[in-house]
Protein backbone atom coordinates (compact mmCIF):
# COMPACT_ATOMS: atom_id res chain seq x y z
CA UNK A 1 0.00 0.00 0.00
CA UNK A 2 1.07 3.75 -1.16
CA UNK A 3 3.18 5.13 2.12
CA UNK A 4 1.97 8.89 2.92
CA UNK A 5 2.31 11.60 -0.01
CA UNK A 6 3.46 8.88 -2.35
CA UNK A 7 0.78 8.15 -5.35
CA UNK A 8 0.82 6.06 -8.24
CA UNK A 9 -1.45 7.04 -11.00
CA UNK A 10 -2.52 5.39 -14.80
CA UNK A 11 -3.73 8.49 -16.59
CA UNK A 12 -5.14 8.79 -19.98
CA UNK A 13 -4.13 12.66 -20.28
CA UNK A 14 -1.32 14.84 -20.34
CA UNK A 15 0.97 14.14 -17.15
CA UNK A 16 0.82 16.83 -14.97
CA UNK A 17 4.55 17.93 -14.09
CA UNK A 18 4.27 20.73 -11.68
CA UNK A 19 1.64 19.31 -9.44
CA UNK A 20 3.73 16.18 -9.11
CA UNK A 21 7.35 17.80 -8.61
CA UNK A 22 5.44 20.67 -5.87
CA UNK A 23 3.96 17.97 -3.93
CA UNK A 24 7.65 16.48 -3.63
CA UNK A 25 9.47 19.54 -1.89
CA UNK A 26 9.26 18.77 1.55
CA UNK A 27 11.59 20.65 4.23
CA UNK A 28 12.83 17.38 5.47
CA UNK A 29 14.49 16.41 2.03
CA UNK A 30 17.15 18.27 0.30
CA UNK A 31 17.08 16.20 -3.32
CA UNK A 32 14.33 15.88 -5.68
CA UNK A 33 15.03 13.41 -8.98
CA UNK A 34 12.61 13.56 -11.72
CA UNK A 35 12.74 11.26 -14.26
CA UNK A 36 10.72 11.57 -17.32
CA UNK A 37 10.48 9.47 -20.49
CA UNK A 38 9.29 11.26 -23.33
CA UNK A 39 8.06 9.56 -27.11
CA UNK A 40 11.24 10.15 -29.56
CA UNK A 41 10.75 10.51 -32.89
CA UNK A 42 12.62 7.71 -34.81
CA UNK A 43 13.13 7.82 -38.57
CA UNK A 44 14.19 4.96 -40.96
CA UNK A 45 13.79 4.06 -44.34
CA UNK A 46 11.74 7.98 -45.17
CA UNK A 47 9.43 7.23 -42.85
CA UNK A 48 9.22 8.37 -39.17
CA UNK A 49 7.06 7.75 -36.03
CA UNK A 50 3.73 10.12 -35.78
CA UNK A 51 2.74 8.86 -32.26
CA UNK A 52 2.63 6.08 -29.66
CA UNK A 53 -0.09 4.27 -27.88
CA UNK A 54 0.45 3.00 -24.63
CA UNK A 55 -2.41 0.55 -23.48
CA UNK A 56 -2.23 -1.43 -20.17
CA UNK A 57 -3.19 -4.55 -18.20
CA UNK A 58 -5.54 -3.04 -15.36
CA UNK A 59 -5.69 -3.27 -12.16
CA UNK A 60 -2.51 -5.22 -12.60
CA UNK A 61 -0.68 -2.37 -13.67
CA UNK A 62 -1.71 0.24 -10.90
CA UNK A 63 -0.81 -3.23 -8.51
CA UNK A 64 2.97 -3.19 -10.29
CA UNK A 65 3.41 0.38 -9.96
CA UNK A 66 2.77 0.14 -5.97
CA UNK A 67 4.87 -2.84 -5.54
CA UNK A 68 7.87 -0.48 -7.12
CA UNK A 69 6.94 2.50 -4.36
CA UNK A 70 7.33 -0.49 -1.88
CA UNK A 71 10.62 -1.99 -3.12
CA UNK A 72 12.34 1.79 -3.46
CA UNK A 73 10.60 2.47 0.26
CA UNK A 74 12.51 -0.73 1.46
CA UNK A 75 16.11 0.05 -0.32
CA UNK A 76 16.58 3.67 0.42
CA UNK A 77 15.78 6.37 2.75
CA UNK A 78 13.10 8.09 0.32
CA UNK A 79 10.33 10.35 2.04
CA UNK A 80 8.08 10.47 -1.28
CA UNK A 81 7.62 8.64 -4.39
CA UNK A 82 5.01 9.15 -6.79
CA UNK A 83 5.04 7.35 -10.12
CA UNK A 84 2.29 8.74 -13.28
CA UNK A 85 2.25 6.71 -16.47
CA UNK A 86 0.00 8.00 -19.31
CA UNK A 87 -1.83 5.71 -21.47
CA UNK A 88 -3.55 6.44 -25.10
CA UNK A 89 -1.93 8.16 -27.27
CA UNK A 90 0.53 10.51 -27.05
CA UNK A 91 2.58 12.76 -29.11
CA UNK A 92 6.10 13.28 -29.87
CA UNK A 93 8.05 14.68 -27.80
CA UNK A 94 5.59 14.43 -24.70
CA UNK A 95 5.91 12.80 -21.33
CA UNK A 96 4.97 8.97 -21.18
CA UNK A 97 5.89 8.67 -17.78
CA UNK A 98 6.97 10.70 -14.83
CA UNK A 99 8.83 9.64 -11.76
CA UNK A 100 9.41 11.60 -8.82
CA UNK A 101 11.43 10.89 -6.04
CA UNK A 102 12.51 13.09 -3.23
CA UNK A 103 15.04 12.28 -0.09
CA UNK A 104 17.58 13.88 2.24
CA UNK A 105 20.26 12.53 0.15
CA UNK A 106 20.84 12.95 -3.28
CA UNK A 107 22.57 9.47 -4.01
CA UNK A 108 19.49 7.94 -2.87
CA UNK A 109 16.97 10.22 -4.74
CA UNK A 110 19.11 9.81 -8.30
CA UNK A 111 19.03 6.09 -7.06
CA UNK A 112 15.74 5.11 -6.83
CA UNK A 113 14.53 6.98 -9.25
CA UNK A 114 16.61 4.80 -11.58
CA UNK A 115 15.34 2.02 -10.19
CA UNK A 116 11.93 2.65 -10.60
CA UNK A 117 11.88 3.42 -14.30
CA UNK A 118 14.46 -0.02 -15.10
CA UNK A 119 11.33 -1.92 -12.85
CA UNK A 120 8.41 -0.18 -14.57
CA UNK A 121 10.14 -1.57 -18.40
CA UNK A 122 10.91 -5.29 -16.17
CA UNK A 123 7.13 -5.53 -14.19
CA UNK A 124 4.11 -3.37 -15.23
CA UNK A 125 2.05 -4.73 -18.23
CA UNK A 126 2.18 -1.64 -20.13
CA UNK A 127 2.85 -2.05 -24.25
CA UNK A 128 3.80 0.16 -26.20
CA UNK A 129 2.59 0.91 -29.71
CA UNK A 130 4.70 3.12 -32.45
CA UNK A 131 2.72 4.47 -35.23
CA UNK A 132 4.45 4.96 -38.38
CA UNK A 133 4.05 6.80 -41.37
CA UNK A 134 3.58 3.65 -43.04
CA UNK A 135 1.90 1.20 -40.57
CA UNK A 136 2.45 0.27 -37.10
CA UNK A 137 4.58 -2.01 -34.76
CA UNK A 138 4.19 -2.59 -31.05
CA UNK A 139 7.51 -2.30 -29.60
CA UNK A 140 8.79 -5.88 -27.99
CA UNK A 141 6.98 -8.40 -29.42
CA UNK A 142 7.95 -7.05 -32.91
CA UNK A 143 4.22 -7.70 -34.32
CA UNK A 144 3.01 -5.18 -36.94
CA UNK A 145 2.01 -4.54 -40.25
CA UNK A 146 5.24 -2.20 -40.91
CA UNK A 147 7.43 -3.22 -44.15
CA UNK A 148 10.71 -5.05 -42.50
CA UNK A 149 13.91 -2.96 -43.03
CA UNK B 1 29.62 28.80 -24.38
CA UNK B 2 26.26 27.70 -24.12
CA UNK B 3 25.04 25.12 -27.29
CA UNK B 4 21.41 25.56 -29.04
CA UNK B 5 18.85 25.84 -26.15
CA UNK B 6 21.31 25.11 -23.62
CA UNK B 7 20.82 27.66 -20.44
CA UNK B 8 23.01 28.65 -17.19
CA UNK B 9 21.64 31.09 -14.45
CA UNK B 10 21.77 32.36 -11.25
CA UNK B 11 18.39 34.22 -10.30
CA UNK B 12 17.30 36.04 -7.17
CA UNK B 13 13.35 34.53 -7.48
CA UNK B 14 12.14 30.84 -7.02
CA UNK B 15 13.55 29.16 -9.87
CA UNK B 16 10.40 28.55 -13.12
CA UNK B 17 10.77 24.68 -12.96
CA UNK B 18 7.90 24.40 -15.42
CA UNK B 19 9.54 26.66 -17.86
CA UNK B 20 12.97 24.70 -17.51
CA UNK B 21 10.79 21.31 -18.00
CA UNK B 22 8.95 22.49 -21.00
CA UNK B 23 12.26 23.32 -22.96
CA UNK B 24 13.57 20.00 -22.40
CA UNK B 25 10.92 18.11 -24.21
CA UNK B 26 12.42 16.97 -27.70
CA UNK B 27 11.20 14.54 -30.20
CA UNK B 28 14.28 13.74 -30.49
CA UNK B 29 15.17 12.69 -26.72
CA UNK B 30 13.86 10.10 -24.94
CA UNK B 31 14.61 10.60 -21.18
CA UNK B 32 14.46 14.18 -19.36
CA UNK B 33 16.57 14.41 -16.17
CA UNK B 34 15.38 16.67 -13.46
CA UNK B 35 17.62 17.13 -10.26
CA UNK B 36 16.04 19.61 -7.74
CA UNK B 37 18.56 20.70 -4.76
CA UNK B 38 15.67 21.70 -1.80
CA UNK B 39 16.70 23.34 1.43
CA UNK B 40 16.27 20.44 4.12
CA UNK B 41 15.38 22.09 7.71
CA UNK B 42 17.82 20.10 10.04
CA UNK B 43 17.28 20.57 13.49
CA UNK B 44 20.04 20.09 16.35
CA UNK B 45 20.25 21.21 20.36
CA UNK B 46 16.81 22.42 20.10
CA UNK B 47 17.34 25.56 17.17
CA UNK B 48 16.54 24.89 13.54
CA UNK B 49 17.54 26.39 10.28
CA UNK B 50 14.90 29.17 9.52
CA UNK B 51 16.68 29.49 6.30
CA UNK B 52 19.24 29.37 3.68
CA UNK B 53 20.91 32.17 1.73
CA UNK B 54 23.50 31.88 -1.15
CA UNK B 55 25.82 34.02 -1.83
CA UNK B 56 27.96 33.56 -5.70
CA UNK B 57 31.22 35.39 -7.02
CA UNK B 58 30.26 36.41 -9.85
CA UNK B 59 30.87 36.70 -13.13
CA UNK B 60 33.10 33.89 -12.41
CA UNK B 61 30.15 31.31 -11.11
CA UNK B 62 27.90 31.83 -14.35
CA UNK B 63 31.39 31.08 -16.55
CA UNK B 64 31.47 27.41 -13.69
CA UNK B 65 28.36 26.33 -14.73
CA UNK B 66 28.84 27.07 -18.82
CA UNK B 67 32.29 25.17 -17.87
CA UNK B 68 29.77 22.26 -16.59
CA UNK B 69 27.65 22.07 -19.57
CA UNK B 70 30.45 21.92 -22.31
CA UNK B 71 31.53 19.10 -20.18
CA UNK B 72 28.68 17.12 -19.78
CA UNK B 73 28.34 17.82 -24.01
CA UNK B 74 31.71 16.38 -24.09
CA UNK B 75 30.89 12.99 -22.39
CA UNK B 76 27.57 12.16 -22.83
CA UNK B 77 24.78 12.36 -26.22
CA UNK B 78 22.62 14.78 -24.50
CA UNK B 79 20.52 17.21 -26.40
CA UNK B 80 19.88 20.13 -23.92
CA UNK B 81 21.16 20.98 -20.42
CA UNK B 82 20.15 23.86 -17.96
CA UNK B 83 21.12 24.90 -15.01
CA UNK B 84 19.77 27.62 -12.61
CA UNK B 85 20.95 28.35 -9.18
CA UNK B 86 18.84 30.50 -6.85
CA UNK B 87 21.15 33.59 -4.53
CA UNK B 88 20.05 34.92 -1.17
CA UNK B 89 17.21 33.71 0.81
CA UNK B 90 15.60 30.31 -0.01
CA UNK B 91 12.82 28.96 2.53
CA UNK B 92 12.33 25.92 3.41
CA UNK B 93 11.75 23.37 1.23
CA UNK B 94 12.29 25.37 -1.37
CA UNK B 95 14.52 24.72 -4.74
CA UNK B 96 17.76 26.33 -4.49
CA UNK B 97 19.38 24.52 -7.54
CA UNK B 98 17.53 22.93 -10.63
CA UNK B 99 19.61 21.03 -13.48
CA UNK B 100 17.34 19.59 -16.30
CA UNK B 101 19.27 16.89 -18.98
CA UNK B 102 17.46 15.75 -21.74
CA UNK B 103 18.86 12.67 -23.79
CA UNK B 104 17.56 10.22 -26.29
CA UNK B 105 18.83 7.54 -23.87
CA UNK B 106 17.84 7.04 -20.32
CA UNK B 107 21.29 5.86 -19.19
CA UNK B 108 23.11 9.66 -19.71
CA UNK B 109 20.28 11.63 -18.94
CA UNK B 110 20.74 10.33 -14.93
CA UNK B 111 24.83 10.11 -15.30
CA UNK B 112 24.83 13.96 -16.69
CA UNK B 113 22.08 15.33 -14.29
CA UNK B 114 24.38 13.33 -11.51
CA UNK B 115 27.83 14.67 -12.45
CA UNK B 116 26.18 18.36 -12.61
CA UNK B 117 25.55 18.90 -9.18
CA UNK B 118 28.59 17.11 -7.92
CA UNK B 119 30.62 19.18 -10.39
CA UNK B 120 28.90 22.77 -9.43
CA UNK B 121 29.89 21.61 -5.44
CA UNK B 122 32.93 20.90 -6.27
CA UNK B 123 34.01 24.00 -8.83
CA UNK B 124 31.29 26.43 -8.63
CA UNK B 125 32.04 29.42 -5.90
CA UNK B 126 28.78 30.10 -4.31
CA UNK B 127 28.58 29.22 -0.78
CA UNK B 128 25.78 28.42 1.41
CA UNK B 129 24.65 30.34 4.86
CA UNK B 130 22.29 28.91 7.02
CA UNK B 131 20.31 30.88 9.25
CA UNK B 132 19.47 28.60 12.43
CA UNK B 133 17.32 30.05 15.53
CA UNK B 134 19.97 30.98 17.37
CA UNK B 135 22.88 31.98 15.06
CA UNK B 136 24.19 31.42 11.71
CA UNK B 137 26.77 28.86 9.87
CA UNK B 138 28.94 29.18 6.84
CA UNK B 139 28.44 25.90 5.93
CA UNK B 140 32.09 24.44 4.04
CA UNK B 141 34.07 27.04 6.01
CA UNK B 142 32.14 26.10 9.95
CA UNK B 143 32.63 29.58 10.61
CA UNK B 144 29.72 31.66 12.30
CA UNK B 145 28.05 32.69 15.43
CA UNK B 146 25.88 29.48 16.47
CA UNK B 147 27.36 27.45 19.50
CA UNK B 148 29.13 24.84 19.02
CA UNK B 149 27.65 21.51 19.87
Amino acid sequence: MAQGSDEFRLVEEPIDLPAMISAAHRPDCGAVDVFIGTTRVDESNGANVERLEYEAYRPMADMKLEEIGAEIRARWDVRHVAITHRLGPVGPGEASVAIVVASPRRGAAFEASRYAIERIKEIVPIWKREIWSDGYVWVGSQVGTRPES
